[in-house]
């Protein structure tokens, strides 16, 4: 559901030029895990898609767009998610970033951030896979206020940060073992941190003193 | 203080093997800065220090092995934290943390750690790194409840995560612009994520019920 190939089959119209855009989607991300990010080329792609160089730039600007965009296609259960409660909707969340970031497609993202931040090029290739990650968050976020859960604007992002943060230490402590990695491994992983965040996102929760202070 | 020139100092038996070794050390940094982690060898380091590669594995058995030493060398400040509180010395630990990922230096840790992932080879690399973190947080709460503070050990080790992986976030957000991102910027970040997170680590607050379970 809601994946390329159903994408394609709604543009009636154009079926070839879908179907071409989901094999170049398709070769980009095989390329990339191939060849690392050095290695990626728009000409690779096309040719590894059986499609000329000038099919891909009709709709990609340059290589960077390419990369995140195919990134993106694979990852469309980001948002899907809507159990009927926050606690429900951030388990969830968390589970989807989870396995995204054990499968090597979605490790790839995270990679290719820290690639660029080492290299200080453009980031813009990795800004897109992480704004969808926060948009997700914001989503959720708002339901649950539009619900009545009482949730607290002031610490919505400093949450959400260390949530995905501490998602992102379990992927690199893990590594990209999905198979070691079971589904009830990933789920009780992620009930836990968000049972652990959850009182910090609700109204009623203040910090106590500092008995230090 | 506690830096490797004064360690070569406090060794008089032997001050050329400690000069040599920390000439190694730093050769085999400014190596992997600029060839990465797959142009990384034990010979081009030995070669930039100006030592046989013999020199080199007399203390080091290979390549990861000195590559993790080279970057713990320079990052003796992590456990340098004592201020009296445990707000005082988790805001002290993670500006120690934030700053060591905002130069390249420490960047490099988390990159390999990526790579080792991704190329699934061995992962010892780094978790020399992410060991020393872990520890410092260890003792920086033991002893905060040897001083009568009240933390809550159930969830110590969740806590450390989420504010690790909360600080590479940042650090991934902000790249390398170390001067950009002022003292008072880096602290100030500090101060807000342990100010969310010090409740979590104090035995008297509890999750209060999931007002939709």
């Amino acid at each position: 559901m809601g994946d390329g190939v159903t994408a394609a089959r709604r543009s009636p119209g154009r079926p070839r030029r879908a179907d071409a855009e989901r094999r170049i989607l398709d070769a980009a991300i095989d390329e990339y895990l191939e060849r690392g990010a050095s290695g990626f080329t728009i000409d690779g792609v096309a040719r590894r898609a059986g499609v000329g160089k000038s099919t891909v730039y009709l709709r990609w600007p340059d290589r960077d767009t390419l990369l995140v965009d195919s990134v993106l296609a694979r990852s469309r259960a980001i948002e899907d998610v809507d159990t009927g409660s926050l606690r429900g909707d951030l388990v969830a969340l968390s589970v989807n970033m989870l396995r995204f970031l054990l499968d090597p497609v979605g490790f790839a993202t995270l990679r290719l951030t820290v690639e660029a931040v080492a290299s200080g090029s453009t980031r813009e290739v990795t800004t897109g896979v992480a704004d969808r990650h926060r948009r997700a968050a914001g989503l959720v976020l708002a339901r649950a206020a539009e619900r009545g859960e009482p949730v607290n604007p002031g610490t919505q992002a400093r949450v959400v940060e260390c949530l995905y943060g501490a998602i992102t230490m379990k992927a690199l402590a893990h590594g990209l073992e999905t198979d070691a990695t079971s589904e009830a491994t990933i789920v009780a992983a992620c009930v836990e941190l968000v049972d652990l965040l959850l009182p910090l996102l609700l109204e009623h929760v203040r910090p106590p003193p500092d008995p230090a202070r």
